[in-house]
């Protein structure tokens, strides 16, 4: 934005009073870059229109027509008007879109946008159509209303994102993922303004797209569930009307499994019978790297594949081979002496170099997890960092080391959303962190960042509950201003995002009451509600320590699948007790001793209920414990009695003891200070 | 059943005490034609393993696989079992299956099955695969528990179904419904033992399937919503496996406003221009049965959309055409002259024998709505019987005519799901109604019935609450004995039926508590929870009387889709009032008043919610009026006071006024009996 334009932009609003108590009251997410407020509003009513001053162009006549149906669905306003499909219908309409040209799904296209909210007008002001999208849900995201009407605050709002690359990537190849749960997952990144797609296809677990050269891939190594070409096709062009790029990943060459399982003559271990894996975990399945068939395989696969997406990424994967197939074959040993390769790393990357022009040929760059990141790798490859100081990588992170290589990179660590940790820490997850010096030429190698949802331990059922509303934390990250960091705003917005997030089609609400439907064998699912509201499914990889519990078949409509990562009502009750602990207050009290007596009172109602639901049965001892507690330390409270340390003491044992509900309580902290 | 087998059958089971008892707990639907209980059960382990005796075929392996995860999943017992693709894999399983051969996709084919579960073995027998998917649907009902361990009770099954035509129709062209809706539905269908899926794939509102030969129909006349050549075979597919056939319908002469939108030169009226309608209700639009290019056209769509449909039956509407364009246009009145045509009727029947031959030649037989069925029209047409005497048809009804004029026939009169009306009078409206005498030959031309989904007004959020779990009610009238009519027993059964459809990806429960989320801007939603149980969308056209209120884009998230048909506090608040009525049992008016209390605090609740949630506001004169009917009726229960009859009967006729919340109240007639 040049300096004069920004000057009129700050003088239109710096009469205005109380802006910054309306700002908080937005609900916008990600945070835009420039925001200014005022206190008209613009009152919605059934005359309300769109139109567009651009040439016709499906991409913004989809996006403004959707616009237009939500808003009325969420307002049941009965607007009159019904498609828009052509420029320049309304041109009195009070909500007017203008952009220069169609956008390019491309990184480097320009996003940003202008929005302005006046009490009689919204105009929207972009260069390309996708900015205009972005537009779109930022003013969706802004509807209020006073009991009768709907409006949007006027706002004045200058937006464009920090970074190029704002991703998400799905593991189709664990548990595989229908059409549907894609496109949904679609429709909140692009409420989200992400417009990375990553679609990880092929994996030790199956092998997902239809390749018609070799029908054996998915008749012997996906169980029937696969992706057609046709599918995918109508994939990325959904993902392209969304702004959305997408990547494919074929992981290679460790991570074969499913891959060898069709092709067994191209494995590391020619006396292996590969077959399709159930079980989660490092494998040691990996392609021959000597074997000039290995390439035929993969250049005709990727023939195949490349033409399906238009965008300029493929991803080979290259992660976690660990090298013992390789190490075990003499014929692989004798090939790296001959050829002076030292490591198995000088031997991948020798194996990653010779998928470049097979890429190239398709118009792709080659992108791939860290471990391609050797000494001799081309500088065109994309590097994919996703391993922290517990994988390894030095404190710096890899990302940062690929930067400083000369790599263009994006960033996963830190990211890693099935690992069910707190949502803060993706959050403040930046990837320029303050404490690394970067020049400006690093800086702008580093494209931006994409979570990562695996999926050993998710179904269709209960994905979207992984995804959001967190990734829209991570959206956030990505797009807004590094300095828009505090957590409580992030919260307070993030709870209003899941509600948007769920208008739109995701079923990380709806399903929750599904799961526990089940468990409670369709009785009252108040109690459970509750309890889950308190639990989170353990993190890291304790929930399938070894991948030895749960393999790729077993049931994921389980407690522990209802539970979420930041359980709310423990959120709100550490609040309570951190006040309490500080100030003694009344209110505080009051608040720590409602939720203390709803818990004693939630392990009656769980007993009861166990009696017609064995599936509860594996939450009453964590009920029971966290009942006794409750109960001595409100006693406590109301001074009724003093606390029995020893009891409690071996009751936070027990709690804090692996259970076979396989979720933590996330009050045990505060109710262990509550104690002490 | 042979005579020997049969008493054998019943040999086995004469020992059997208090078998009524245990048939009475089972929650199985459609009833089966015999059963026989005993006192043992199966006892369920991680270690339950199916073996399937047959040769290789996916059909029973999906089926079989399918039921394995979703017994797991609803047991949490983690099986050790996989993937069933193998015959004769585990010869010592508990569950065997045996079947002869594989079933084809026809009308005549062998659906029967026999089905045993004692303690220690379930063995399904059948001859072919569809019976025995149909075994498997029967046993996954019948699985309870005791509080620890989950079990079968041991049977012996004999069924068989009493129709070969047991439908469901959905209209994809008034609402577009993605593939996802559609395939969920089949789940539904399949566990409900249903066998023909009807999809209505144009209509006034919409063309929905891609003919490459005229890309115009779905560029000009979807709004971007249709289904691909390649969804379609995937949809038929699908069904398929789950032993459906699908029924396409392309509807002409009338219902052509979408396709004379592309072809405006075949319609009857050449100076109008056709537009894809917005609108509900009748429509003038009819092709030219007078001009050769009709025929070319609609064989030219027939050639291509005959070959993705392997069923025998093709559905050409034919349903509601008017005649106003036909009798406007001097050039097709000629023609009428000319061929001696007398009415429009002859017309029709003129139009309609020119399609046969058309389909003939792709190897299908003719199907048309009753209006077809002409003095003239060629017996080997099927009638598909819709209308009752409201629709003016005569008592006896279209499918007792069509039946006794030497036509094959479906019933759909009395099924039509989308009006709304009590689940009884669908369960009750019998194919071959008693009152009617026909001969073994007529009986045998009546194929069965077919429940109707018309989208007016339903999405893929609120389809599934239109369509379940009452269709499960029709589907036992098509499969199970005439005798089998016992209400209670139904209700009671559906209920938990509609949770074992929930299971399968149905979201009739689930979407609920969506759009009621929505209305309450996302507030606690118990309130408008209480009160959708006891309301029920206008019945019948009411709600969108003369198509006047809801257009084809207008918000269907609103509080009267929140409500389904049989609100289920209703049903046990009338059930109540009639056992006091006539007992003046003390339970039953504890029972009353906890109702009438609930519904004025429910009253209050709502105010209180409404100050954030527009949308609760045309709901409030309803829930004021019902709370003030309760404390009066409160009162009087109690003896605090008399009834004032002049209010009470003012608020019982402002509550029967039309409200803007478009739903009836569903203990009304109870409340007034209470009043008197």
């Amino acid at each position: 934005m040049g300096t004069i334009k920004k000057f009129c932009f700050l003088l239109l609003f710096v009469f205005v009073s109380n802006a910054q108590i309306k700002k908080e009251q937005l609900n916008v997410m990600p945070w835009p870059q420039q925001i200014a407020t005022s206190d008209a509003v613009f009152l919605l009513s059934k005359n309300f229109k769109i139109n567009c001053n651009a040439t016709a162009d499906s991409r913004i006549y989809k996006g403004a027509t959707q616009f237009l149906r939500r808003l009325d669905e969420r307002t049941g306003l009965f607007f009159t008007q019904d498609f828009i499909n052509k420029p320049n219908e309304f041109p009195e309409a009070e909500l007017q879109i203008n952009y220069l040209r169609k956008g390019k799904n491309e990184l480097s296209e320009d996003e940003s946008y202008h929005l302005s909210v006046l009490s009689n007008k919204i105009v929207i002001t972009a260069t390309t159509d996708l900015g205009a999208l972005h537009a779109l849900e930022t003013l969706s995201q802004m509807v209020q209303n006073n009991g009768s009407e709907f409006y949007f605050p006027a706002v004045e709002i200058e937006d464009n994102p920090r970074f190029a690359w704002r991703g998400l990537m799905i593991d189709a190849a664990r548990h595989f993922m229908p059409v549907e749960v894609i496109k949904r997952n679609l429709d909140g990144m692009a409420a989200m303004k992400m417009n990375v797609f990553h679609w990880h296809l092929a994996d030790n677990q199956g092998w997902r797209v239809e390749i018609k050269k070799y029908p054996q891939l998915t008749a012997l190594a996906s169980d029937g569930s696969f992706y057609t070409q046709e599918e995918i096709k109508a994939v990325v062009q959904y993902a392209d009307e969304k702004g959305i790029m997408v990547v494919p990943e074929i992981d290679v060459p460790g991570h074969a499994s499913a891959l060898l399982t069709a092709f067994p003559e191209i494995g590391s271990n020619i006396e292996k019978t590969y077959a399709v894996s159930r079980k989660s975990g490092i494998h040691d399945a990996a392609l021959d790297p000597t074997n000039p068939k290995t390439y035929q395989i993969l250049e005709a696969i990727f023939d195949e594949v490349c033409p399906l997406f238009p965008g300029a990424y493929f991803h080979i994967g290259g992660d976690e081979n660990n090298g013992k197939e390789w190490n075990a074959n003499p014929k692989i040993q004798e090939f790296k002496k001959k050829n002076n390769l030292a490591t198995n790393h000088d031997l991948q990357t020798y194996f990653n170099m010779k998928l470049i022009p097979i890429l190239k040929k398709q118009g792709k760059q080659l992108m791939g997890w860290e471990e391609i990141m050797t000494k001799d790798m081309s500088k065109d490859a994309i590097i994919h960092a996703w391993r922290s100081v517990k994988e390894g990588m030095e404190a710096e992170g890899g990302l940062a080391k690929a930067a400083k290589n000369e790599y263009k990179a994006v960033l996963s660590t830190g990211f890693y959303i099935d690992l069910m940790l707190p949502v803060d820490s993706h959050y403040l997850n930046d990837p320029m962190p303050k404490n690394v010096v970067f020049t400006a030429e690093e800086k702008a190698r580093i494209l931006g960042g994409e979570a990562t949802m695996w999926s050993e331990l998710v179904t269709p059922l209960n994905i979207d509950s992984r995804i959001w509303p967190r990734t829209a934390a991570i959206a956030e990250r990505l797009w807004s201003n590094d300095t828009v960091t505090n957590l409580e705003s992030m919260h307070k917005r993030l709870k209003q995002i899941s509600f948007r997030l769920e208008e739109i089609g995701l079923t990380h609400i709806r399903n929750k009451a599904v799961i526990l439907r089940n468990i409670s064998n369709y009785q009252d699912t108040k109690a459970l509600h509750d309890f889950t509201n308190i639990c989170e499914p353990y993190k890291l990889y304790k929930r399938n320590g070894g991948g030895k519990k749960y393999f790729m078949f077993s049931p994921l409509t389980l407690f522990a699948d209802a539970c979420t990562a930041d359980a709310s009502d423990a959120y709100e009750f550490n609040k309570a007790v951190n006040r309490y602990l500080t100030d003694k207050d009344e209110l505080s009290q009051e608040e720590i001793k409602y939720y203390l007596k709803q818990w004693i009172n939630m392990n009656i109602e769980l007993i009861v209920l166990s009696k017609k639901a064995p599936l509860i049965q594996p939450l009453l001892p964590l009920s029971k414990n966290l009942s006794l507690v409750c109960k001595q330390l409100l006693a406590a409270i109301e001074q009724k009695q003093s606390i029995n340390k020893t009891e409690l003491n071996m009751l936070f044992e027990q709690i804090n003891t692996r259970n076979s509900a396989d979720v933590e309580l996330a009050v045990y902290d505060s109710l262990k200070k509550l104690a002490e």
